[in-house]
């Protein structure tokens, strides 16, 4: 099951995606896709009905979760990754928090003032449905939602220049696009082979599969859980392949105008344009 | 003014302190002390009352805003507690994040499974009234609601030995105690000139005064506000002065049964009492 979140004239419609890829308006099921609602309980109920029975809605995809209170993210998880930024493989997962608001998958991402060096990350996102507090590796995958795209855009300056802690160039408006659609665990059996690509301005930059992951979604919740308690709506970012525009040489960074799109095998695809900071 | 929450049996009750410290049901002025109610102008019309006029209400006290979204925490930001880390004075404000549910003032500290390194922070922390987005040093203080204590309980190992970034051992549960009060900014007319201390099983701990900052709360909220977007209910904590327990010779930590009481002058005091992770 694919759920998403449509921006209407009437506000947020919840949907359920057909096998065309269409938004289905469910708004008589459940007012709203939310942490509650994609409990285990919740996705069971949802899963008994078929999206084509629901009319069509259209509009832009607003974030997956009513209510992303949090948003974990993983360093350096692709071996490729960390060698591109020129940092050792860790031995632990690297947690740091993204704390701007999640936005829609295709929403613009605009240029903080005066930056210089935003870039992209294309990363598997866990969206947790249950609570997970010192769960093992083994029951771990049974607190997980569902899946969805997230572009963990990052300000290298700010993030690597300005003192310690990567918060800072991880959190600026419109820094976390998040969908656009949160599939549910069922139809991911394995999250460690999935395809993933991003595009900048139709040329590739990033291209990878979870496969190769330094640690993968079992590890890193189980991980987790036992620094944090991991709480529905929660989404976890694993970490981005090799490809950003840090990486390269010379480094490459997103400018007003410039249209990202990014991919991961089956959760879809977003598609940002850039845009300056308002003058 | 002093605002607060307070646990009884009939759920929250949102009060206001009198003279003498007893907290007054204000819940027929508002349903409870929110992130929108601690506008300017939700703070200027309740200022309009009298606490006296209000009825008592016995019972514990919650965290000081009905939903602590984010807590920014700002690292070795007092010149002598950086040199007992053994850490550089920064030349920025080192920011870091706390995920924790924000706990009340005198709710326990549960040392987190297998913690050998829970140690104490007496921390000024300023709640965020107002939408505050590249603000000048001279206005940040227009988007304070107000000051309240933060305890940032802190798992060493986990926050230093356990591979980059600091989050994770900022964030287990029970981390998070903010209160007891929220005191308005106009009680607080310099908050660079407030006495604080930490004492743990009576003994002193920390001593010190926010007049040592490296960074003051004027230049923190307008530096941090050209990364993020600081919006109403945010709280900052703003670092600790020497004294933790890292920092003694030999490193000292925090054990069943312990208790932590901490001050800020004209916040009130935390009194925490410290147990194991339940067997």
């Amino acid at each position: 099951m694919k759920l998403a979140r449509i921006r209407t004239e009437k506000g947020i419609c919840p949907a359920m995606i057909d096998a065309d890829g269409t938004p289905r308006d469910i708004s008589t099921l459940v007012p709203d896709i939310t942490a509650a609602g994609v409990s285990p309980e919740g996705l069971t109920a949802l899963a008994t009905h078929n999206p084509e029975a629901f009319p069509e809605v259209k509009g832009e995809y607003a974030p997956v979760i009513d209510d992303v209170r949090r948003m974990f993210c993983i360093g350096l998880n692709y071996s490729d990754h960390a060698k591109e930024a020129g940092m050792p493989i860790p031995e632990e997962p690297i947690l740091f928090m993204k704390t701007c608001p999640a936005t829609g998958a295709n929403d613009p991402i605009t240029l903080p003032k005066g930056s210089e060096k935003t870039d992209w990350e294309v990363e598997l996102g866990v969206v947790i449905g249950s609570t997970a507090h010192h769960v093992s590796e083994q029951d771990a995958l049974a607190h997980v939602a569902g899946y969805c795209i997230v572009n963990d855009v990052s300000e290298r300056a700010y993030q690597i220049e300005r003192g310690g802690q990567w918060t800072k160039g991880k959190s600026c408006d419109s820094f976390g696009p998040v969908g656009p659609w949160l599939v549910t665990a069922d139809e991911i059996p394995d999250p460690q082979n999935l395809s993933m690509y991003l595009n900048v301005n139709g040329q590739p930059r990033q291209s990878g599969s979870t496969a190769t992951m330094v640690f993968g979604v079992a590890h890193i919740i189980s991980y987790l859980s036992r620094f944090v308690t991991l709480m529905p709506g929660d989404v976890i970012s694993t970490g981005t392949p090799p490809g950003v525009g840090m990486g390269m040489n010379p480094p490459q960074y997103l400018r007003d105008g410039d249209v990202v799109e990014l991919g991961v095998e089956g959760l879809g695809v977003q598609r940002q344009q850039v845009r300056a900071y308002p003058a």
